[in-house]
């Protein structure tokens, strides 16, 4: 094999170890590293939460001391050279004698970026940096975008008919999609650190929004220790029932409302809940942007947002829809049913653009996973 | 090879020549025929068009005389034994003394179902059927739905955004499909006996309704001798103008109507056009089964609904649609938009049930082809 194939491939398999960490380490990236001498793997590891250690110190640790000597550091995110909660990790790579570390990509964080591999090589170590990078970026996408942006990476999920109704105009609806959807809503969820949605879903279904374990047993390493990702509900008016499955369970609860009333804020709060005010936007509803924000300040990095038309169209049209998972059941609602998301547009100048990704089979219903088209500037 | 799999591949490949006969053979059905003698091809045949040979005899003209004796014949439909346009292949291939007879499907018509394998049989040739049948049927499952339930196989086909839209409230409107789903619209015109659209459509458009072959250049047999459809358009008050590109070329025009206005009829009639009046329905409207029969006593075996949400919903809930194809473009047309299809349902029972059979990427476009479930008798 020749060294760039070893390399690849051995960046590869870095990459599958950081996606291991995929349901657990924010506020962290998902980091993996493996330790090869040419086409030999010595020792891996990976980031598992926050707190325990780094990828790189994890693969150090299964070796002798010595061992590393002159090897290679397959590592997908550049290491990092401040004092965190841990030493960092340049320095334990130098430390072990390696002779060349290879990066998938530099640090998000423009203030540092490049620090880690200048350690390194001041060290004397060769220093690579980019293979894999567009994998290595889409696997931290979100940490990125936090870092980077300000906010986390919004991820929104709806469910519709095939003619894109989402219930009976009277509002009865049901769940439309079969049992392999809401597993795969599920692991979505157990990918994000926060999930978001509004009063009227919450009520109408009781819905917890947690992630149960037991429906992702034997699935990557989450299944006995999953996190249970904030929930935040956009509830203007404090309607919210301090007695619903919302807080029978779960991570925490943040209601983000307008309401000034003291003693709806209290039974929430009473019920476990956070309750944050905030200012109305310009049309005097709820904002979207702060929320997210917000949830930015929290570390973060992925979000989902599982609402109803109105809520999703009021993100959809802030342009803050990161992507799109629109699971589609193989059956019509009929003419007079809800609309997919509120988007009222006049005239065919305003249609928002979307880029499908891909659209598969889940169970006997079709995930359709796209992306919004930022709107013209113009409209 | 054992002899089974020579039987599976012969009857294959006779099912691939059949095929070629996609877009010209009809009133008939799609037939091939190939020769051999074990795993060795003598001669292969397919039909046509009406008037033309049938795949026995196109297969026989390919050999010397006494080159079949004693080999077998594998047929993608039971050989005819009765005297039509041309002379029962049945005989020709007892002429020709071949040893033995594989079919894949027996004659549609029950009333003459085995006649042909009797015939073969009493001159003592060894005639199996069913190699293959599920394919036969679909293949020619037009013709058969024709022959025995008396109605064309009908096949609708929409256009909608991802949100399951067709045009903005105000009626404007323009391609959302881009140019290889309208490349692929035209196959299936061209596959198509008829074309049913409506009034509105036509008008809104100035729509022809046409195969244009240079769009199907290179493809199968079809591009320099295309069949135009037979073109159906459901005008109950006469509004077509006489002027439209409708009238400027193309198979014949049928205008199906409720009105008895002479002067309006005898208009369209000038333009070339052929004008039925219809009995309306008990709701007062054009009736649809109707227009099903009367195509289906020209010999249309496959028709294609290329109408609006109005006429493609009464359709559906007379559940005629036998499959459906639905090109989703990736945009949203909004909450506001024209409906895929007028379906005024009340309440979840009524849901219409689809069998989503697949879904792929046309170009930027996405194809869903889907049957819809019959409505259940009590609602």
């Amino acid at each position: 094999m020749s060294s760039d194939v070893v390399d690849r491939e051995m960046m590869a398999r870095a990459l599958r170890l950081a996606e291991r960490g995929r349901y657990s380490t924010s506020p962290n990236p998902r980091v993996g590293c493996v330790i090869a001498r040419g086409d030999k793997v010595l020792a891996e590891g990976w980031h598992i939460r926050a707190g325990d250690g780094h990828a790189e110190v994890n693969a150090l640790a299964k070796l002798e001391g010595g061992a590393a000597r002159g090897a290679t550091a397959y590592v997908t995110l550049e290491p990092c050279s401040h004092y965190g909660r841990t030493p960092p990790c340049a320095e334990a790579l130098i430390k072990a004698g390696l002779a060349r570390v290879v990066v998938a990509m530099t640090d998000p964080n423009p203030l540092v970026a490049g620090q880690g591999i200048a350690m390194l090589r001041q060290a004397g170590i060769v220093c690579e940096s980019g293979l894999l990078e567009d994998q290595a970026r889409e696997l931290n996408r979100g940490f990125i975008q936090r870092i980077v942006g300000g906010r986390p990476w919004l991820r929104a999920k709806s469910a519709m008919s095939l003619d894109g109704r989402t219930a009976m105009a009277s509002g009865e609806s049901q769940w439309i999609t079969g049992p392999e959807a809401r597993r795969d809503v599920q692991r979505l969820r157990a990918q994000s650190c926060a999930i978001i949605s509004g009063v009227d879903t919450v009520l109408h279904d009781d819905a917890a929004l947690t992630v149960r374990p037991e429906m992702l047993a034997g699935e990557l390493d989450c299944a006995d220790s999953c996190r249970q990702p904030l929930r935040l509900i956009m509830d203007s008016q404090l309607r919210l029932s301090p007695d619903g499955r919302l807080f029978s369970g779960g991570g925490p609860v943040i209601v983000a409302t307008l309401s000034r009333d003291d003693s709806k804020r209290q039974r929430l709060e009473q019920a476990g809940a956070e309750v944050i005010r905030l200012e109305p936007d310009r049309d005097d509803r709820m904002p979207v942007l702060p929320v997210l924000m917000l949830l930015a300040e929290r570390g973060c990095n992925e979000v989902m947002l599982e609402a109803g038309a109105r809520l999703t169209g009021s993100f959809a049209q802030a342009g803050l829809i990161d992507e799109w998972f629109v699971y589609m059941a193989p059956t019509l609602l009929g003419s007079n049913g809800r609309p997919l998301v509120t988007l009222p547009l006049d005239s065919m100048a305003q249609q928002r653009g979307l880029v499908i990704k891909d659209i598969r089979a889940v169970g006997a219903d079709w995930r359709i996973h796209c992306a919004l088209r930022q709107p013209d500037t113009g409209s």
